[in-house]
């Protein structure tokens, strides 16, 4: 593996693989890599010649009162988690390597930004969408990853690749979680012990929403309810926010019908976190994904394989 | 030449010749060919193995009360003068084709847009940067050529692609003018005889503030006045705005040093014309750029060599 610092450098070396015919994959983290980060990798290790994964902690999507000084920071765990991983190139950009003028230009997707993690955060969106087209038009990569635990990143990105027909597939990797539930975070690196404990009630919170839904449950007032009752049951944590929306343009919905996102945020003690499950209902078919399940050393379990998933 | 109308079909063409080692060439237009697309086609052939014209009349970049429907569109004059020029692949997008479900994005770059043009037209160059980012990465060029007609539009096309590292270089290519010193355009066509030599005034005005500059006037204030008072002098025309901007930012300026542009739009009957120049200023020497000349079936005489310039 090799570790690249600057923006033309980078583009070089993706613009000669591209050349000699080698397809190129990007993996775009913020580093303190876990089992999440080491799935994509893997994805993009699958499917493409050349895998870059970025790190880099990209000012622009933290509000001014976030965590951007205490984002954890790892080089060299990350850079060890990668050369494991079969990563070719780590881009590694500072911030004067990224943005070496003030910016001028963003990249912003409407309605899909404004709710949900978007209504607290609410330049976060721009932030994102703006560094990852700089990121592909660096990287020009054919594929490009990101976990399903930032559902609606995902979606926003997917939105923003077909709007701005950018040359990129969007590959979406399975939410991962470690063996209690809780779904992997760089900011889990935040959490007490004790904090740890109650955070599980989110991965809770959506398990039994999945189960309602299995035994028929289609009404997504009520499941909204029950996800909010359900984090409320914690003290020790404080809902953001729970919802049910259509899972391609994040839509609240009152009726769960087709591909449904619930998804849930809350501070447990002052640590901002996500989780959210993806349901699919046909009728009397329900598939519920609530991602896979990882054991330190060993590669995740098979998508939609966690105990307890209807 | 070759006529796609399709976007998967133009960049499978696209991403073809660049595997074979090809370079790609892009000269997005909204057709109605004049001298001036004449000369950006004849650049992209000059430097480029594949030529691509765009050929879009694009409804984003037009305000509600514009010309959308009324825009000059000759598709067969058009083809005709692209296949004179040489040009590979005329690519003529239906607005389905461009816009197959309602947009939710937009590229947009903040400051560069917001005077000249965009003071009276508040929504255009968000239409134009998002298209042109569309563009861009559809045809995937690694030239793109704009004239300096629209000297406001190329600053910020520069501007965007630079903020998001696109991976194409913008060509600026010389303004051309008729014989009689009329800036080439489009819109030339709404004119009537009357009006066409109105609209002379657009020119005059920036050649004698040009020559006011070679004397030695360095103050933008009187420069600006100048411009404005030579547009009036005819009743016919109703200036919308005559500046003095820097060359790369497009801030006004207090005094002509380095590279600022002159800059004029106006009402000539309910036609909207704008006209510009480039003038470069070292010392006690000036460097004033007011386009070329193109006589009917003659190519542009050089750069610079328009007569009365200093």
């Amino acid at each position: 593996m090799i570790t690249i610092a600057e923006v033309d450098d980078v583009r070089s070396l993706c613009d000669a693989a591209r050349a000699d015919g080698r397809s190129v994959g990007l993996v775009p983290t913020m580093g303190a890599f876990h089992a999440g980060h080491c799935s994509l990798m893997r994805a993009a290790r699958r499917d493409c010649d050349l895998v870059v994964v970025s790190l880099f902690v990209n000012p622009t999507q933290f509000g001014p009162s976030e965590d951007l000084q205490a984002y954890p920071r790892d080089a060299g765990g990350d850079a060890a988690r990668a050369i494991a991983e079969g990563v070719d190139v780590l881009f590694t950009p500072s911030s004067v390597a990224m943005y070496p003028e003030p910016m001028r230009t963003t990249v912003q997707v409407a309605g899909l930004t404004d709710r949900l993690c978007g209504a607290s955060r609410p330049t976060h969106f721009a932030g994102v969408t703006t560094v990852v087209t700089k990121l592909l038009s660096i990287v020009g990569p054919c594929r490009a990853y990101f976990g399903r635990k930032d559902a609606q990143q995902l979606a926003v990105i997917r939105r923003m690749v077909r709007d701005l027909n950018l040359p990129a597939e969007i590959v979406g990797c399975p939410l991962v979680r470690d063996a209690s539930g809780l779904a992997m975070s760089s900011r889990n690196a935040y959490l007490t012990a004790e904090e740890r404990a109650d955070a599980l009630v989110l991965a809770w919170s959506l398990f039994g929403a999945c189960e309602a839904i299995g035994e028929g449950e289609r009404d997504a007032v009520l499941i909204r309810s029950r996800l909010a009752d359900a984090i409320a049951s914690r003290p020790t944590v404080r809902l953001d926010y729970a919802e049910v929306v259509d899972g391609e343009n994040l839509d609240v919905v009152d009726r769960i019908e087709g591909e449904v996102l619930l998804a849930v945020a809350a501070f447990v003690g002052r640590t901002r976190l996500i989780d959210n499950a993806t349901v699919r209902v046909d009728g009397d078919h329900v598939e519920a994904e609530l991602g896979v399940v990882s054991v330190a050393g060993r590669p995740p379990t098979p998508r939609g394989a966690f105990a307890g998933c209807p």
